[in-house]
């Protein structure tokens, strides 16, 4: 095995993927998934910072593709602008990761608290970063942080459609059918001014 | 020490949060907890799962009141029905924990990730709860996690505003703000049908 191998995080993902649904997530151990990928423990060590995390780092190029996206959006309505830059990170993910793989691992992700938790804290953690940008636009606080939770939940609704789907719809659609439900619900939410 | 103790589960949480205050979360025991109440571990675990529940058990009571109040509304449209369940579950929590103990507990939260993690688990759990109570009045399931998600959203941007305020204003005040800023935010997404 050679010093350098190409896209070592790649294989150690769909190692531990490959793994993680054989034998569970509980019952594989780090060093099965280094093996399984050819590669050593300290090599994963170097990647990843826990078991865990293997499942969970795409979330890292979600979060910049859809602040990147946020932060050169022409103007327009807060919520409206953190819903674009959720279309762009949607866009971005459904290409990289694909249906398939992202339906293994969310069927993954809902087999284990340990993991479900995490997942929960990684929308969390988006949702932090929507608000930070859409502050850096000007946008209120307390604004900013209730359009960045509503744009993540738009996000994980579509997204949970799409993985417990069987494909025929893409994520990018998923996404327009949950805005579009998204709003006709706001449509029930009236401004304080108007009553 | 008398076998029947009233209100074990109250004099835990109480030294729980004394104690995670002072030692930290970490450097704190459940053994350290049941001692400052004068009670056994065994007590303790009688009451709780694990060290980190002592704090997140009145989330079972604020979604059975959301629940609650969402199963006897009457008709109108998800969201508001969804944000109605969550104010009447508000009102209860503002009484039953007060700001002091909801600052102090909220502070110690935002110090440990192990514990935001549950905070966040348990705020999906909620959202679950809520979209289970819309579809059982009729709400499609579409709809009805997206209705769940945002008031969710909505509540925990009252609550942050809540517990890091000063207590002038009350939750129900800062959860009648952040539907306000709901409202605007919603007046920015159109139904497709508009469009």
């Amino acid at each position: 095995m050679g010093r350098w191998v190409s896209d070592a995080p790649g294989r150690l993902r769909a190692a531990a993927l490959e793994l993680f649904s054989e034998c569970g997530y509980e019952g594989t151990t780090v060093a099965d998934v280094a093996a399984r990928a050819g590669l050593s423990e300290r090599t994963f060590f170097r990647h990843f910072a826990d078991k865990r995390e293997v499942l969970f780092d795409g979330s890292r190029a979600l979060e910049r593709e859809i602040v990147a996206a946020i932060a050169t959006a022409g103007p327009g309505p807060s919520l409206g602008v953190a819903l674009g830059g959720i279309a762009a990170g949607a866009r971005v993910l459904e290409v990289a990761v694909g249906h398939e793989r992202a339906r293994r691992r969310a069927r993954l992700v809902a087999s284990s608290d340990e993991l479900r938790e995490r997942e929960q804290m990684k929308m969390a953690e988006l949702s932090d970063a929507v608000t930070r940008a859409l502050a850096a636009r000007g946008c209120a606080s307390g604004e900013a942080g209730i359009a960045a939770g509503v744009a993540v939940v738009t996000f994980q609704a579509a997204f949970a459609a799409w993985t417990g789907g069987d494909g025929e719809a893409g994520l990018a659609e998923e996404l327009s059918r949950a805005v579009g439900a998204l709003a006709t619900l706001a449509a029930g939410v009236r401004p304080r001014e108007e009553s």
